[in-house]
């Protein structure tokens, strides 16, 4: 039944065979890693003249100058995240190439800050995205965390199922976006040319007097937050189909150039326009307004992006389960997020990463708006540390032209480093829980690490010199009465040892002295010991004796408790009888040295 | 932990020879078992003249025939529930003497019927104490639901303590509750004589137009409910001291005494006064503040009576797990309801009243005065039924003096056959439910006894005959590796059979190929076969091999299969590591005729 329902949405299990079959071409690649970065597209802008807004209208000329500033830093991104393809072909995320640069805890920190900014990622896109909806349909305020689910509920279906499909269903929508924003702002230039914008522009370069160097970074990184995301395509690599990595560089420069074209059209659309950050409209909104006027190419223009956003949250999908995979494959995160699921995927960090963002969304009700400074921090943090490794990369091997390579992901490092500070001193009151959180993360780390490394110790042998050896077994089985469950234990036992003993724990004389009785008629060859129970425990009285048995065995010696146990033949069934079997095993199982067996005996009707 | 609440709740576990002191004493008996019957006062009287009022005032005169009418077949149940106890020493509920007398199903729908009733008693009763809590402080209106569970946590760990125990805690308040009420009628009849009473009696014998014979029998009825729990003291035999049937049948008599009483007596005194039901003034509270006025007794005669209704949950308590005992005994119930618990009381039948009586309330949202003519109706069957037992007992043994006895059943079954027509015809809308509900029962009573009686068929052997028989046995190691555990494990093999056979499900070629190759090395002693997974399952090839296996084995031979395990010493740490070994279990564990045993190898740090 539950195996049917999974059949039905997940699909049929495929072979590992089929692993290449599952790989990216550029354009399906560029659909599903880009949807993340594209969407800030939707709110650079406007983070940007929101801060700025508060020194006045006339200060909003600052926001191209800013925006450029921006654009400068997706291009060191860009071009310092290309050096680190090639030199990572077998997939260089931040946390790859700090663990090989920087060490243990800069990797390991990089890591987590990562882990936990993709679950921000779903939580936050798939609360603006419901924004998006609700804007256009307020009757459905009320089921604002119901729709927020439901989408991560698709979205995690859509990548169980596997990358290539759910690549193929979600490149539509993001290709729709970029067509749509691109014709947008072609429009839109056209019709600023052509003298149809009305609204007043702030005076370019006029001297503001309330504007200070604090706004200006505040604005700065506010604007940053539209890079979020260009790092997913260095984390994919493996994803790619051959040559992955020359796939990769051409996709991010492709992801790269769309995004830069898209944020600083956007940027000068909403100067010329003079357009005013207001918290009823979007920017996009009010510049496809005044472009188009409120038409069908508004409103498809505001479907797409909410559209889009929606699907930002599908970076992760493909991000997260990769890095899980390599954190547990070094050994400190669990094993079970390496373990591929029926359709390839890797099923435990897909679920694993739904569940805790279900759970963000629902803790914060939907709203989920105070979580993107955190979100921006955890992303350049690893970026800092990504470029850093990057540079002492260069100093170390000096390949041919390493000056101009060191000298790209060392701007890169500066700047990255410097948005990282500005976001901690502009906006503390948001970000310090990551200073509580990327502790504790790492505290799990290395606990997980430790353990791993133990167990792995303690079962390591050395095959040329430990080998198995044949020891003694005694055989105990407990038995409340001479049934045919009984009798096929002993079978069984006979089988095993000629050392069986049968336990039988009586609570009153009458009882006792009957069992002895018969089990003397039965003569089956196997010695009777009788317990007696004072307070009706079957298990004390059986636990003290085989400590007895324990005591007076060889140290080699095993101890095999053998317990009959019917099966009934409906489940249900199993209500109608006491669990005495199942609680001994409960009890059992934790002693040393004692193997606990149940011998199954089949009822057919 | 767990264990230690435990204890601190129910106390220390007791021994099985401690039983005879559980016993109760006459005055203790009295008090645990009468204390549903005596509670009745408190809403007999009033639910006369809830039907009365509704032919007006001058109606109300019918009270004082209709309480005779009810006396005399509380007389009538007495002697006739005397002669079941005399003739039922071990216990003479109506499931008893059905079963004695009539058969199998009549047995079973008294029996069904009385389980069912108990539990409605109790959440019946906790919700009308409840209410007789919020009508002192209204502000606890909202925490009905609470309080009303509070009371069943509070009764059940009291029963779970042991009867004796439970009886000395609750004797005192029923005590107060008879002392009360006598003195109020003593108190009231002094009053009336000297001539307080103002308020006008309805006259005696007055024609009254509108009062029809289904009023009145209604009105009979519902007086009625007055006599529920007077079976409580025969289903309880065994819990008394010895001689048993004597002290039982003394203390029935006593109750009915007390129990007729104060009935007549309220009924007499609600008349002279004039009480009219009023549903925001009990009777009681009525006739309690005509004689003391709003003082000091008026306080103490409502909170006992509070209390009272609380307690009549408790007879309940003594009278389920007995009869749920009895059922289990008869294979119609699950056998948990014969063991006794640490403190000797049937455990389970206690916690299962407690938990449907509690879900009762909760679904009832605490209003459960629905419930009552349901009840009344639970209890009438089995009274019908018993008594036409006892007619039949005494046509066939003919004892001296048996027509006297048959006069007093006969008498006693037509009367209680009247009462539960008079109830499914007068309220019919408020009992269909019984007529779906006790079918089911039935059902299930069969189903169970089904069950067992297949089992034991299935189960028994004859011991001259059947013997144990010595057969081969294959012994199948899955093995993921070469390591410590695996050696313990084929270790641990080497004592039980020299057929063993090690399996490796490897994923890959080259997994495959340097696992053979270190087998080889190893020099167990040991085959490994080498079986590949294209869909990465561990457990369907290894499957298909044991199908293989015992397809080939002869057909009493046994297949063990040796499920190598670590067990971590953090239980926490079980989530770093893969549960294939549990999945494994889970699935062979219903493979007929393979027998899974895990090996477990305890890691210590």
């Amino acid at each position: 039944m539950l195996s049917k329902v999974k059949r039905l949405l997940i699909g049929r299990p495929r072979k590992s065979t089929a692993l290449e079959d599952e790989k990216l071409n550029k354009l399906k690649a560029l659909a599903i890693l880009s949807s993340d970065a594209l969407s800030s597209v939707a709110y650079g802008t406007e983070q940007i003249l929101l801060v700025l807004i508060t020194a006045g209208f006339a200060a909003l000329w600052y926001s191209i100058p800013i925006s450029i500033a921006v654009l400068g830093l997706l291009i060191i991104l860009i071009l310092s995240y290309r050096q680190t393809i090639f030199s990572y072909p077998g997939g260089g995320g931040a946390y790859i190439v700090a663990q090989d640069n920087l060490g243990k805890s800069p990797s390991l920190i990089a890591g987590g800050s990562l882990l936990v900014d993709y679950i921000l990622t779903v939580a936050v896109s798939s609360s603006a995205g419901t924004d998006a909806i609700t804007s256009a349909f307020p009757s459905l305020h009320d089921h604002r965390i119901a729709i927020a689910l439901i989408m991560i509920i698709f979205l995690t279906i859509m990548n169980l199922r596997g990358v290539t499909e759910s690549a193929s269903v979600l490149a539509v929508p993001i290709y729709l976006f970029v067509v749509a924003i691109f014709v947008l702002i072609i429009s839109g230039i056209i019709h600023y040319v052509a003298g149809g914008a009305h609204a007043a522009a702030p005076q370019f370069g006029a001297t503001v007097s309330n504007v200070s160097l604090f706004l200006l970074l505040k604005a700065f990184s506010s604007g940053c937050s539209a890079l979020t995301g260009v790092e997913a395509v260095s984390n994919a690599i493996p994803n790619f189909r051959k040559p992955a990595a020359k796939n990769a560089a051409t996709t991010l420069m492709m992801m790269g150039l769309i995004l830069g074209c898209m944020f600083i059209g956007i940027s000068l659309l909403a100067y010329w326009y003079g357009v005013r950050p207001n918290p009823h409209e979007t920017v996009i909104s009010q510049i496809a307004n005044a472009t188009f006027g409120r038409g069908v190419m508004y409103y498809i223009i505001q479907g797409v992006t909410a559209l889009i956003l929606f699907l930002a949250a599908n970076t992760a999908y493909s991000a997260f389960p990769l890095l899980a995979f390599m954190l547990a494959k070094d050994k400190y995160m669990p094993h079970m997020f390496m373990v591929r699921g029926d359709r390839l995927g890797y099923s435990n960090g897909i679920l694993f990463l739904s569940i805790f963002s279900a759970l963000l969304v629902i803790v914060f009700g939907g709203n989920t708006e105070n979580l993107i400074p955190l979100y921006a921090v955890g992303v350049f943090i690893p970026f800092t540390l990504s470029q850093l490794g990057m540079m002492i990369r260069w100093i170390k091997l000096k390949p041919p032209g390493w000056i101009v390579k060191l000298a790209i992901n060392t701007v890169g490092m500066l700047t990255t480093l410097s948005i990282t500070l500005i976001f901690i001193f502009t906006k503390f009151s948001q970000v310090w829980v990551i200073f509580i959180f990327l502790p504790l993360v790492l505290y799990f780390f290395m606990k997980i690490n430790r353990h791993y490394k133990n167990t792995a110790e303690q079962l390591r042998i050395d095959i040329t010199k430990d080998k198995p050896m044949v020891k003694g077994n005694t055989i105990i089985i407990p038995v409340a009465g001479i049934t045919r469950v009984v009798m096929n234990t002993i079978s069984y036992a006979k089988t095993l040892s000629d050392n069986v003993v049968a336990v039988y724990v009586g609570v009153d004389d009458e009882a006792i002295q009957k069992m002895e009785q018969k089990w003397e008629e039965w003569d089956v060859g196997i010695r009777l010991v009788v317990l007696r129970s004072r307070y009706r425990s079957i298990i004390n009285p059986l636990r003290k004796f085989i400590d007895t048995v324990e005591w007076k065995k060889a140290d080699e010696d095993h101890i095999t408790v053998l317990i009959p146990q019917f099966i009934t033949k409906h489940w249900w069934e199993n209500i109608l009888h006491n669990q005495t079997s199942l609680l001994m095993r409960a009890y059992l199982i934790n002693y040393k040295d004692v193997i606990v067996t149940t011998v199954p005996f089949h009822l057919n009707k």
